[in-house]
C-alpha cells in the first residue's frame, strides 16, 4: 500500500497472492492449561495448514471430555433468528441449556407465563404495544446476534449477559445466577439493532447498541421514500436499569461496535457512507468509516441539555462535525470491530477489502482535540485475504481473523503488522487454516477481556454443505473448534447448529456461579408472591382456589409426584390464573404444568413460582399433568380441571 | 416367583438382591461395522460394570467422528415439551437439525407462514378451532413424545416419521425427503395421546395412538366429576391419508404401544385398571394389563358397521368382553412395551414391579379363539431391578432394559429368561451398567426393526444433576451413548438435552435420502403457486405487487444477495401477503425474510416458495432483510416496505 492509500484507507481489493502461509518451523503445539494437559503431543508436521487426510490428523481424543467430566468453559451462543441464547460447554461443544428470549418457547412457557409476558411487554415502545394489541400482545420472533457479558475492571463479573434483537430492535439482559432473561427493552427511534457490546471499564455500565438501518425519526409515515431525511442512531443503554441513557444520530449505517479498556471511548464500524438504499448505491464508494464516540463529551452534552428529546429519550447529534464523534476513513464496508486485550489496539475488518485496519486507542485524545488527522490513529493495515469479517485475540500479541470468501481463519501478529506498515519487510501472517465454510464471527477463550488466555478459538461458519449427513434442503451451520494453544492452529471439532449462531462468548467456568434452586424472594416471581399475600395464601403450603368475580386464582403446590390440588372447578368464560409453586428443593427437580387441549404449559424449577392466565372457554374435563420429568410416578402426577358449561 | 404369582402377574415389589451382575468372562469388546473399526481394543477389564475412574476408561477416541467425517446413523429425537423433532448424528451425538412441529419457531416462521398455519389448523377438531379462534388460531405448545418412522416389510422405508403431542392430542407426520412436517391431525374423542407406534408389516399403514387419560365422550361439560362415565380411546390413524381409520374404547389408561411383524396385532400397556382419578386410587391394585388389539377383527367390525360414529369417526367397543381385544394381566403399572426383532417376542416393562413380562406373539391366535388363558401367552417374567421402563434389542437375542430407580441399564438374554421361567437355574442378567441418572426410554441402532444391528444403545436419562457445568436451577437431561457391539456394554458419551428428549429412533443412514433443494412442484407450497398463477405471476421470474381491494399480494424472488423488490408500498390497514421464492438452486443457500418491528420472519430454502400474511397497521418505513446468511453481501440484502398512513 502506498502512503497515499494508507492516508485514505483505500483498498486495492485485489486477490491476495502474497500472503501464503509463512509457516513458523520449530517447536510447536506444546499446550498449557488444565484442559489441554495432553496436547503436547501435537507436532508441527501434524498441524498443517491444508486439511490433512483423516488418518494423518493428530489424535483428537486428547481433547475429549469424557462422560462425567466437566467442561472448562461456558460458551454463550447467540442463535440468530431462533431468538434464544444457547449455553454450550467447551471443549465438548455440547449444548447444555437453551435460554428463551426473543422467541416463544413451548417447554418453559416463555411468552405465556405471566412472569415472562411482563418481561416481554414492559419495555415495548408505545407504538409497538399498540401494533401488537390485536396480535397477542408480544412479538413471537427475534434475531438474537451478539451475546456479551457484563464486565468489571476489564473482565467478566458473572452478573449479566446482554444481547440484541435485530428483528424487532430490542436489547435483553439475562441473569447469570438463574440463566433467565429478566429485562427486555425496545429502543425508540432506532430501526433494528445490529452490533452490541458493553463497557469494559470501570464496569458495565453502558450497553452499546448500533442502529443499523436508516429511517425517518419519528418513523410515523409522514416521510416515506426520501432517504435524505433518514438517519441511524447509536444508543447507550444503562445495563443496571435497562433504560436508554442516551442516543446519538450518526451518518451511514452502523455495523459492529466495541469499547476500550479505559472507559473513555466506544467505536463502531460504519458502512453505507453513501447513505444509499439499494445494494448498488451502498457499495459505490471506495471508503467508509470507523466512528469513535467520546463518552465523557457525550455525558457532558447530556448534562448540559444539548439534545432533543424524541420518543422519551435524549437524542444528541453525532454527525460529521460534531465534537462527540470522529469518523476515521477505512476501506469500503468494514464489518467487525474488535478491541485487543492489550488495552491499546482495536481492529476494523475490511469485508470488501482484503485488509484489516489497526488503530491505537492512545491517539484518540489527540484526534478529538484536533491535534492529529483521523488516519493518524491507524498504525497498521495488513492484507490478510478475501473477506475479513471478525478478529479474535490470544493475549500473546496474535490476532485471528475470519476470511469469509477464502473460508479460512488467518493467524497474524499485531506487532509484525505494525512493523510492516512502517515499511519493514516482514510478513505478519503466521498461518492460514481452512474452515468449512464461509466463517462470520469467531471468538477466542476469554479473548474479549484483559484475561485472554489463548487456548481456544471457535469459528462460526455460515455454511455446512457436505460436513454432515444430509438433513434436507435446510442445512445446519457449522461452528468449528480450533486449538490455538500451540504455535499452529489445529482444527479439532465440527459442531452443527440450527439457524444462525452468529456470535458467541467463551467464558472460563470460574467466572460463572449459578444457583441450583431459586430463592423464594427472587424478583422474577415477586408479583405472584404479592398476589398470594393479598389472597391470604402461603404459596409454599397452601393449595386453594380464590374466586374474584369472573377471575379465578388457582394456587397449588407441586411436590413430586403430586400437585397440591387433585382437581379444581371453574366456570366457562372465567379468566383463570394458575399459580404453581414447586416446593421441592432438590437440585434438578423441575416440575411442569400443562393443561391438555388448552394450549397451556410452563416450567416450574425448584423453589420457583410460575403462573399462567387463560380463558376457560371450553367446557368439560381437562387433565393437567407435570411436563418436566420428576419421579417414578411422574406420569401419575396429574389432576382434573372441571369447566362447568355456561348456562345457555 | 411362584407358579401362582406367574399366573396372576403379581410382583413381589422387592428390592432385588439376586441380580448382581453375572459378568461373562472371556473375549469381549470386539466390534464390527464401519464406525467401530477401531473398537476391537476394548478389553473386558476396561469395560467394567461399575463406573471406572476416568484414567481407567477405554480410549473413547475410538468412537470419535472427526471433523468432516459423517455419522453412520441418524437419530430422530423427540423433544418432549419443546414440541419439536431433533435430528442428531450418531455416534457423534451432534444435533444436525431441528424440525418445528407442535411449537412456534422464530427461525423458520413455523406457526406464522401460511404454509405452516395450514398444516397446524386443517386437522384441528371443530371444538379446538372454536376455542383457538380468539387466541391466534393455533396451539403454540406441544409435548412431542414418540417419533417413529414408517415401515415397509418390517424395516424403515425412509418415507415418513410420525409422532404424538401429549399436550393437545395431536399426531404429526414429517416428510423425510424434506424433513418438514406436512400433516397434523388432532384426534377427536381422545384426551391426550401418549404411546405411539406404527404398523411394521406389510407397511405403515396404521399409526397406533394410545389415549392415556379417561374423560367423558363427548367431553362437553355435561359430565364432570363422575369418573365412572369416563373412558379412554385407542386410535388407528391411516398414515397415508392422516385421517382416523377407527377408534376403540378400552378399560384403564393406555400407556405405550407397539405392533407385531405379521400385521395382525397391536399391543399396549394399560395402567390404572382401578380407573381411579387420584394417585392413591391409580396405584391401589397389584395388577394391570397388556391390551392386545386384533386388527383383522377390528377391520371386519368396522366393515360390518359395528361402531358408533362420534366426533365424525367410527368408535368401536374394546372393553373387557369384546372380541376385538384381550386383556393380559401383568404386575401393577406396566410402562414400555417393545417388540423384539425376532418377530416373536414382546416385552412389557414393570415400572412398579422389578420384572418385565415376555410374551410370545404366536400364541395370540389361540388366545383370541379362547383356546388358552391370557397368562398362557407369557413365556418369561425375569426380575431385572427397580423401575424397569423400556427395553431395546440387539438382534442377537439380548435385551436392554432401563431401570429408572436403580439408574442402570440391564442387559439380559431372552432365551435364558424363558429357561428360568420354566424352572431352570439360570440367570438371564448379563450385565448392569450405571447411567446418569434415572433413565426413561432407551433405543438401539435399528433395534425396532427386523434389521436390529446390535451396535449402539442410547439411554435417555431424565436427570443430569452434576454431569455438566451448572446452568442454573433448570438443568438439561442426559442422553448417554453406549457401545453394545461387544459382549459388555461400554458408556462412551454424555449428551445433554433441553427439556425432555423422551424418546428416539436410531436409523442407519442408508435408509434416509433427503433432497438438497426443493422441487418446484412440491405440494408444500402448492397454494402459493396456484395463487400466483391466478395473478399471472411466474414465481421464479416475477417480482410484483398485486392489489385486490385491501388485500395486497407482494411477490418477490430472492437470489443472493438481493430480493426481487428493493421496495414496495402498501396502505395502513392493508392485509399484506408476501410470497418469497428462492430462485437460487445451490445446496445450503437458504434465504430468510424478516420485516423489522413487524414481528415477521420466515425461512425460504433453495427453490422453495414461502408466504406470510400480516396486517400493515403501523405506518412508516420498515426495512426487510434476509435472515439466513447467504452471501458476502448478505447484510446488504434488504429492502423497504412503505406503509402509507391512513387518511385521518
Amino acid at each position: 500500500m502506498s502512503q497515499e492509500e494508507k492516508k485514505n484507507g483505500l483498498s486495492r481489493r485485489q486477490v491476495l497472492g502474497t500472503t501464503a502461509v509463512a509457516a513458523a518451523a520449530g517447536a510447536a503445539g506444546v499446550a498449557g492449561g488444565v484442559s489441554l494437559k495432553d496436547a503436547g503431543v501435537i507436532t508441527p508436521a501434524e498441524a498443517q495448514t491444508a486439511p490433512a487426510a483423516p488418518a494423518a490428523r493428530p489424535a483428537a481424543s486428547k481433547y475429549e471430555v469424557k462422560p462425567g467430566e466437566l467442561d472448562e468453559y461456558y460458551v454463550f451462543f447467540s442463535s440468530g433468528q431462533t431468538g434464544e441464547v444457547r449455553i454450550m460447554g467447551l471443549p465438548s461443544m455440547r449444548e447444555m441449556m437453551r435460554v428463551p428470549v426473543f422467541n416463544r418457547d413451548s417447554a418453559t412457557g416463555w411468552g405465556q407465563t405471566n412472569e415472562s409476558r411482563k418481561i416481554l411487554t414492559e419495555g415495548l415502545t408505545p407504538e409497538a404495544r399498540e401494533f401488537l394489541a390485536d396480535k397477542g400482545g408480544i412479538y413471537l420472533n427475534g434475531d438474537l446476534h451478539h451475546p456479551h457479558l457484563s464486565f468489571t475492571d476489564g473482565t467478566y463479573d458473572g452478573r449479566y449477559l446482554f444481547a440484541n434483537d435485530k428483528a424487532n430492535t430490542r436489547v435483553c439482559r439475562i441473569r447469570l445466577d438463574v440463566m433467565k432473561c429478566d429485562k427486555i427493552i425496545q429502543l425508540p427511534n432506532q430501526h433494528s439493532v445490529h452490533g452490541l457490546r458493553v463497557q469494559k471499564y470501570p464496569r458495565t455500565g453502558y450497553v452499546f447498541c448500533n442502529g443499523e438501518d436508516r429511517v425517518p425519526i419519528p418513523n410515523d409515515g409522514k416521510i416515506l421514500d426520501d432517504p435524505k431525511q433518514y438517519s441511524s442512531i447509536f444508543t447507550a443503554v444503562d445495563g443496571d436499569t435497562m433504560k436508554v441513557a442516551w442516543q446519538i444520530r450518526v451518518d451511514g449505517n452502523l455495523d459492529n461496535v466495541d469499547a476500550d479498556y479505559q472507559g473513555k471511548y466506544a467505536w463502531a464500524t460504519c458502512y453505507n457512507s453513501e447513505e444509499g438504499v439499494t445494494l448498488a448505491e451502498m457499495m459505490s464508494k471506495e471508503q467508509d468509516w470507523v466512528v469513535v464516540f467520546n463518552l465523557k463529551r457525550i455525558e457532558e452534552a447530556v448534562k448540559n441539555g444539548e439534545f432533543e428529546t424524541i420518543g422519551g429519550v435524549p437524542v444528541l447529534n453525532g454527525r460529521h462535525g460534531s465534537k462527540l464523534t470522529r469518523y476515521i476513513p477505512v476501506p469500503n464496508s468494514p464489518h467487525g470491530i474488535n478491541t485487543a486485550p492489550d488495552g491499546i489496539h482495536f481492529v476494523a475488518n475490511g469485508k470488501l477489502s482484503p485488509t484489516v485496519t489497526v488503530f491505537d486507542a492512545r491517539k484518540l485524545d489527540d484526534l478529538f482535540d484536533d491535534k492529529i488527522q483521523p488516519r493518524d490513529v491507524v498504525v497498521a493495515e495488513p492484507e490478510l485475504g478475501l473477506g475479513p469479517l471478525h478478529t479474535a485475540y490470544d493475549g500473546k500479541g496474535n490476532a485471528y481473523t475470519t476470511l469469509f470468501l477464502d473460508s479460512q481463519v488467518v493467524k497474524w501478529n499485531i506487532d509484525l503488522a505494525k512493523r510492516a506498515y512502517k515499511g519493514e519487510k516482514v510478513n505478519p501472517v503466521i498461518q492460514k487454516l481452512d474452515v468449512h465454510y464461509q466463517p462470520g464471527h469467531n471468538h477466542s477463550s476469554m479473548g474479549q477481556t484483559k484475561e485472554a488466555d489463548g487456548k481456544w478459538l471457535i469459528s462460526l461458519n455460515k455454511f455446512s454443505k457436505d460436513r454432515y449427513l444430509n438433513v434436507g434442503p435446510l442445512k445446519p451451520e457449522n461452528d468449528q473448534l480450533i486449538d490455538i494453544s500451540g504455535d499452529r492452529m489445529v482444527l479439532v471439532h465440527d459442531s452443527p447448529s440450527f439457524a444462525e449462531p452468529h456470535d458467541a462468548t467463551i467464558v472460563h467456568r470460574s467466572k460463572i456461579n449459578p444457583l441450583h434452586v431459586w430463592k423464594r424472594d427472587d424478583p422474577f416471581f415477586a408479583d405472584a408472591v404479592q398476589q398470594a399475600k393479598a389472597d391470604g395464601v402461603d404459596l409454599m403450603v397452601d393449595s386453594k382456589v380464590v374466586r374474584d368475580g369472573n377471575k379465578v386464582r388457582v394456587y397449588m403446590t407441586s411436590s413430586a409426584p403430586a400437585f397440591g390440588l387433585e382437581s379444581f372447578q371453574v366456570k366457562q368464560g372465567d379468566e383463570v390464573t394458575v399459580y404453581v409453586t414447586n416446593i421441592d428443593d432438590v437440585e434438578d427437580l423441575t416440575h411442569g404444568f400443562c393443561v391438555i387441549n388448552y394450549g397451556v404449559n410452563m416450567e416450574v424449577a425448584p423453589q420457583a413460582t410460575a403462573s399462567v392466565t387463560f380463558k376457560a372457554d371450553r367446557p368439560g374435563v381437562y387433565w393437567y399433568f407435570c411436563t418436566w420429568f420428576c419421579h417414578a410416578m411422574h406420569m401419575e402426577m396429574k389432576g382434573r380441571m372441571f369447566v362447568e358449561p355456561q348456562a345457555t
